[in-house]
This record gives structure tokens, C-alpha cells and sequence, in this order.
């Protein structure tokens, strides 16, 4: 059967994991596949996904090796966040049309019981932003950054990834708390937009030949924090320029999540752990709910503050139809974003 | 000219660096020297060496690479925590005969401004122990097993060189928490003062060939806290052990203070980092008197009143004579010391 390329009430389009990738993930990744739309039972409703988010984190659940969370079976829906709409209702409290926050993953529906949906506002200006920086990125770089990161006013706060979710958000947050910032990203164009619309005082593209001494140039008080949410070659960049009881929140590790097998030797481990040591650094890994949900009012409320103030500036990547969502994430683990990539799967 | 093997009143005798060494320490690494006992001027007194610490943190400062504090010269008296007697003074606040806590070094003589140097009591049962449970070794066990590996009890505290004097003071303190304490040392003999002596749960010798089998068997939950001090092969057994959340303060690596260049690949210092994402681990390094200071009157009654009621027991290694300092420095770094090595320099 050959499936619509539109969202429609006929079927439920879902990408399933076809086989588990080994490296990079590819078209054999994720399969699409056809279904009848979901019945709701007494005491569930029907979602119907309009907005899918795209997240590095969503390679890990592609494979089974040992992580935080349950890997995706293979010929089951890929998991993800989804902005989504009350299609079908015997729930009381959510009526038909309701805006919600959810998993729904990657489909055109799905069934729940209300459990773990959050209700978003039905006259939101832009209801996707609830997957970026009102959701779990912007949280990430808000508690990783604030009550791990602890910059203060006058310190050099480094971030990767910076025109991404989380760390144009990081930048942008340690702007206000006064921290000269320093991103790096892959790419020209991306520099300019993190120094120009973004304030970072500096931006290097990790892509330039001169990488490690156009950054050195860029940080002549060293490093206070480094948001790690990349890993490799960019953490051997800046290993060198960490001062004294610096702080390393690390998120994310991206640029190894393709990897299959470790890099060659020498082996680094306890070196770095010596320099952990001789510089008086901490190192923490967080995964941004199991950690900090307690702190996610305080969050949304700071943060919707900073974005009707324009303190905040957000950038997002919208990729229209769920058939092009395989490829737009092989194309986010690349760093060919720029934003937050998000995937329109249904018409408002 | 021939040193005497004493200490008089004719001489400073003095232990320098005569060559910075590669890999382990040997007898050619320090010179002993004759020089003439020094005179107090105006504002000054000379302070008579009677106990001199040894401590793993002297290899680091035997090299000039870089690191936390700067290097000895080659010529200089190697430094080191003393404790002393006044022994002429032009100071209307120490009284010849006043026992002190300075870092005379590794010599019979100094002279002092007063300036760092702590008077302790005139009627100490054990003058020496400054230099350990009640000085640096001691304070570090408690403000980096209480303040950053913050154990609860129940906990699970794994620490190494589970005899010396601070992973013996980490493990007691942790069992005062209610934590349940796995040590790991160097020796049968230790590991049986560990927990007979000691009061830890379970001691594993690294030298046993099934040390990563017998490590495993006695961490059924896990490891909620591992107080690093040796790093090395050590640190890769108990890595798999580690629980989500877990805390590593980072005092020491000892195990790798003689290494003059890293392991073989492959290279697993991204491994680390993903490690610590995915467990939400945090560690931390820390140097005690740089992180710490305003502790220290906290820990010293805590501590005074935990040996008061023998709830905290110490073992001291004393060795007779200066002379015997270097190779008793190359037994520390080699683990063969059972307790706080100190050298007894001079008559009490």
C-alpha cells in the first residue's frame, strides 16, 4: 500500500524502527508504514500529532547498548515529543481541538489517557515552541547552565552547538546574568547569527582549519563554564583553556552518538580526570526531568519573562511532512540545522 | 662532608631536589646537604623540624609540569607539612619549646615570620597527628566525602588505599553516616584491618587476580559514592558499579603520579564524559585548602570529638631519621606504607 504523503483522517502514518543502525543511521533506519487510525476506549482520547520534534537524544533510543532510558523495539513507533491536538475525546478534561504537550512519537496519532499530556494554551502565538525553548531544550540550558553552569557576572561561559536549541539558549541566558560568551557552531553563517541576533560576544566555526587558534584568541580570561552538548574534537579545544573551579554541566555528547567504537589511543580517561583534579573542575551529567522537574514552573515563568521582554531570541527549522523526518534527523546528528528543527506532520 | 645521621645543634641537615624525576622517584631524585643552623632576625624564630609528613601530593611538586602549585626548584629544600618546636624566637607570640603546624620541609631548621604557621597545644597526646587525622590527609577525607559525595545513609561509599590516611578516615566518617563502606587496598593484611579495625563492610585487594570479581560481589547495590584517590586500574573497576546520580570527589591519582606517559588507546576520555551523562554522575576535583578553608574549624571539632569517643580510629607509620625520607617517599607512591607515613626528624 502506498502511503499519502499528507496527514489525513484515513490512515495513521507511523515510522517504525526497522533495524537498529550501526554508525550514522540511514534510509533503513526508520520504515513508514500504514494503520488504522486509533479507536479511543472508555476514558482515553485520540491525538492527532501536528508538530513532531527532532532531538540528538532520539539516537540513543535507536540502539540497544545500555543508556538512561528503555531502547525503542524494532517495528515499534520512534518515540518523540509531540505539540498535538484533541482529535476524539472520553476524557472530560480534554476537549476536541485542546492544544496539548506530548509523546505521541512519530505519527499522525495516537491514544492516551492523559497521563503525561500537559495542556497548552489554545491561543498560543506559536505552539511548537512548547518542544524547544519553552520545552525540554530550553530547560536543559536553563537548569544546566544556571544551577549546575552557576555563571557569574563577568565570567566566560563557552557553549557548542550555538546556534542549536540549547545552546543559543545557553548563550543567550548567561548574556543576561552578565558572562562574556563565547559560542562555537559549524559554520559561517551560524557564527554571524550568534554574534549578530543572538549578542554572543564571539562565535567560532569549528570548521575552520584555524579552529583551536582562532578560539584561543577568543578567550583571553580562559574558561569558567563550558555547556557540554557535543563532546569531541571541540572538548579537546577547550580542555586547555579551562581555569580554576570551572564547571562543565554536560547534556549532551553529540558528535559521538554515530560513533562505533572509540577513538584511538592514548588513552585520555584519567588524564582528564587528573586535570578534573589539578584545576579543582566539576563535571556533571544531567538528563534535564530526572533531575530538575521540580524547577520547570521556575523555568517557564523566567523564561516566557525574557521572550515577551525580546531578551530571548529563538530561531526554529520547520520541515514540513513526516516522510521527510528520517532525513532531516540523519541531517540534525550532521549539525545541518540551524535552530531548532521540528517536523509539521498535520495543518494546525 | 659526612651528614650526621641525627639531628643536632650544629646542623641543617637538608634533603633538596637534585633532579626531577622521570617515572618513580630514585636516590639520585634528592640530596641530602649540610648547611649551618639559621639566626632568627628582628620579627622572626627558628622553628626545629620533629615530624615531617609525607604525602602523595610531593611527586607533583617534584615536576615542572604544570599543575596547582609551582614546582620545586632544583637546589631547594623539597617542601612538605612539619610539625615543629619553637627553638628561638623574636616573637612576642611563640615561646621556645611552643609546638607549632608549618611546612619547614624536608630539613632539621627554618626560619619564620609566624606568618601560616599554627601553635597547637603544649600537651598534645600525639603532636604527629596534625599532620593527619586532625591536619590535610584528615580534612580532606571529611570535607570531600561530606560535602561533595554528600553520602546518605543506606548509601553505598566505595574508597581505595582503604588504610591510608584518608581513604581509612572516608570510610570511618561514611560509617558514622550509615552507609554501607567497600574498601579496596593494597594487601590482605590491610584488607583485614579494614574491616576488623576499621569497621568497613568488605575490603578487596587489588593485587588479587579476581579483584574486578571480588570488587562486584560486594556492591549488590551498587555504587552511590567513590572517593577517587588512586585513579588507574582501580577507577575501571568501579566504574561499571557506579549508580545513576552518583558522586565522585577527586582528591588523588596516585596511581598515576609516576607515569611518564599515558596508556595505550584506545582513547576513552569521551567514554567518560558519556558516562557521566548517561548515569548522571558528578565529579569533582578538588585541592582541600584552596576549596575548603573555612571548613576547617568545623571538621577539627567534628573530628576532635569523633576520636574523643574513639568512633574514628588512626594508624600512624613513624619512621626515625630524615635520612630515611626519600626512600620512604618512593614506599608511599608505591602503596607499601600502612597507615600515615611521618618521619620523626628530630627528638620530641
Amino acid at each position: 500500500m502506498r502511503q499519502s504523503t499528507q496527514q489525513t483522517e484515513n490512515e495513521n502514518r507511523q515510522l517504525v524502527l526497522s533495524e537498529r543502525p550501526q554508525g550514522e543511521p540511514t534510509e533503513q533506519t526508520l520504515r513508514l508504514e500504514s494503520k488504522a487510525v486509533p479507536t479511543p476506549a472508555a476514558g482515553q482520547m485520540r491525538l492527532r500529532t501536528v508538530f513532531l520534534s527532532l532531538d540528538p537524544y532520539m539516537r540513543g533510543r535507536m540502539s540497544d547498548a545500555p543508556s538512561y532510558a528503555p531502547p525503542v523495539e524494532l517495528g515499534e513507533v520512534m518515540v518523540g515529543g509531540t505539540v498535538a491536538r484533541v482529535h476524539s475525546s472520553k476524557l472530560n478534561n480534554f476537549k476536541v481541538g485542546d492544544w496539548v504537550l506530548c509523546a505521541n512519537g512519530w505519527q499522525d496519532y495516537a491514544l492516551s489517557d492523559g497521563q503525561g499530556v500537559t495542556k497548552l494554551a489554545n491561543d498560543l502565538e506559536h505552539p511548537s515552541w512548547a518542544l524547544g525553548i519553552l520545552g525540554m531544550p530550553g530547560f536543559t540550558a536553563w537548569a544546566g547552565l544556571l544551577k549546575i553552569g552557576q555563571p557569574q557576572a563577568g565570567e566566560t561561559v563557552v557553549v557548542a552547538a550555538a546556534t542549536g536549541p540549547v545552546g543559543s539558549t545557553v548563550g543567550q541566558i548567561a548574556k543576561i546574568k552578565g558572562c562574556r560568551v563565547v559560542g562555537i557552531a559549524g559554520g559561517g553563517e551560524k557564527c554571524t547569527h550568534a554574534v549578530k541576533h543572538l549578542g554572543f560576544d564571539a562565535c567560532i566555526n569549528h570548521r575552520s582549519d584555524d579552529f583551536e587558534t582562532e578560539l584561543a584568541a577568543k578567550l583571553p580570561d580562559g574558561i569558567d563554564v563550558y555547556f557540554e552538548n557535543v563532546g569531541g574534537r571541540v572538548f579537546d579545544a577547550v580542555l586547555p583553556h579551562l581555569n580554576a573551579n570551572a564547571r562543565i554541566p554536560v547534556c549532551g555528547m553529540v558528535s559521538q552518538y554515530n560513533a562505533t567504537k572509540l577513538p584511538d589511543g592514548p588513552d585520555r580517561m584519567g588524564w582528564l580526570m587528573g586535570q578534573l583534579l589539578r584545576k579543582r573542575i566539576t563535571m556533571r551529567g544531567f538528563i534535564i526531568f530526572d533531575d530538575f522537574a521540580p524547577l520547570y514552573p521556575e523555568f517557564a515563568k523566567e523564561m516566557g519573562e525574557w521572550l515577551k521582554a525580546e531578551r530571548i531570541h529563538y530561531r526554529e527549522e520547520v520541515i514540513h511532512g513526516l516522510e521527510e523526518a528520517p532525513a532531516a534527523f540523519i541531517g540534525l546528528l550532521r549539525g545541518e540545522n540551524f535552530g531548532k528543527r521540528v517536523i509539521q506532520v498535520g495543518a494546525l
